[in-house]
């Protein structure tokens, strides 16, 4: 990575990755452009403004959506778009009482969908003995990941900001009622999405340096990986006191929130829940 | 969607979506920019020109995906870029023979990674109980799928072309070893990057109007749904014919690949074989 930095784009190129790294070895990119800048600037937004989406807006970022992969054409995965006061009230008490779910001017959640292929089975007299595979459950929750990603760099073209919400895996079969979702779907995570309010002020949060993340031809975890992540802790550390957060550094913060059933709101019966929605994990 | 045509920009946009649904009613998109124009022409590419990818590209495109949400900041992904041409070979002999992960640049598998909260756990002597649960599982899925798109969208912001490769899953413990994956690792898919072939031509593939997939307040299967579907198949076996494919339509072609565990190429046993592997899925 000592390539010179030939103008004011690829300086750009490694402004941008500096922010998103902290770290003096960050990539400094030969070559740049829009929406590579668009990328590299992302953050999550939890603050809104109260205006609505412009029309044609939504059916623009689904189309987004729609062309990402899918795993064999199957396309199956869903998304549900939200408007209704009252429904992203009741949602969001059901992701533990988050606020932006309930400010946000359209709340999106997005489904894997096995139920149109078992439909057009059914119909067709046709067995789909494969849906209840895990290796189908893979493939909704990917289809519909691939697909969400798409639409929030189209949101994000747009002026408009998001944040995932994973925890529309708190309560899983309340959430399914809400949005009556039939046999074989279920909610794999929502997004809040709207006008990011301008006077909430929100930083590109810091990641691991590439070191931890990419490997060259097989996979290693050694003093480069380690000094990746001491150097997060430390930069992430930073960025909690600039956003006027705990500091508590990227490793506590991230084993809190893996240490045990306890700490994850609910999660640790997704499995069974799943099950006795008639979701095939086989 | 009856908003009128503004300008230039707003009829690509109009063209685009009509390239991807080919349909009278598809959306006609009142905001349009490059990076829409970009996201709505993806296509999968299979034949690649034999150049390398230029110097700090991977690394553009890995800072792209870091830039990604990850849930909770746990990034709980790894991705390893493989691109001796012994290793692509024997890559693409487990993933059933596929050329193109022999000819392209550099294939790329995206992990799903719990051994980095793992080892830290272990070396400040914390619990990480929570990584066995089916939660952290479909967690390191979604945080490596929505890196890989990312990845996607930046790879072709600089000329490049690629491919999903499923098929990583049909011998996860085969590739495992060929990456030295640890325990709590396991490859997602696989995708081979490169320079595509202007000789080999490719077009956008249809997809299923927005009526089957985006649903208001509630998930819906009707009439609307069912047209969408019937619409898709006479439109797919146009794409079908126009590449020179069998013209088997897209219902056909679907179920053919959900009818049961011999249509899954090895994946019926995906469950049992990661559990082997020592990944949980309680």
């Amino acid at each position: 990575m000592n390539q010179p930095i030939k103008d004011a784009k690829t300086l750009e190129g490694a402004a941008a990755t500096f922010a998103r790294y902290r770290r003096d070895d960050s990539p400094k990119p030969t070559q740049w452009n829009d929406t590579l800048e668009l990328l590299l600037a992302h953050r999550s937004h939890r603050a809104f403004l109260p205006q609505k989406l412009p029309e044609g807006a939504l059916e623009t970022i689904v189309a987004a959506a729609q062309s990402a992969s899918t795993s064999s054409n199957l396309q199956v995965w869903s998304v549900v778009a939200v408007t209704d006061q009252e429904r992203k009230n009741r949602l969001a008490e059901l992701a533990g009482g988050q606020q932006h779910v309930r400010d946000c001017a359209v709340f999106l959640v997005w489904l894997s969908d096995l139920h149109r292929l078992e439909q057009l089975a059914k119909a067709g007299g046709r067995e789909a003995a494969a849906l209840p595979y895990l290796e189908l459950f893979m493939t909704g929750v990917v289809d519909a990941a691939l697909a969400a990603q798409n639409a929030v760099v189209a949101l994000e073209s747009l002026g408009l900001g998001s944040v995932y919400i994973g925890a529309m895996r708190n309560k899983p079969e309340e959430v399914a009622k809400e949005l009556a979702l039939p046999h074989n779907v279920f909610a794999v995570f929502g997004m809040a999405v709207g006008y990011p309010d301008p006077a909430v002020e929100t930083g590109v949060k810091p990641r691991l340096g590439q070191a931890a993340v990419l490997h060259h031809e097989q996979y290693s975890f050694g003093e480069a990986q380690l000094d990746a992540v001491n150097t997060l802790d430390a930069k992430f550390r930073d960025f909690q006191k600039e956003q006027n957060l705990p500091e508590q550094g990227w490793i506590r913060q991230v084993l809190s929130r893996v240490r045990g059933p306890d700490a994850m709101s609910g999660r640790h019966r997704l499995k069974e829940i799943l099950e006795s929605m008639g979701i095939g994990l086989k």
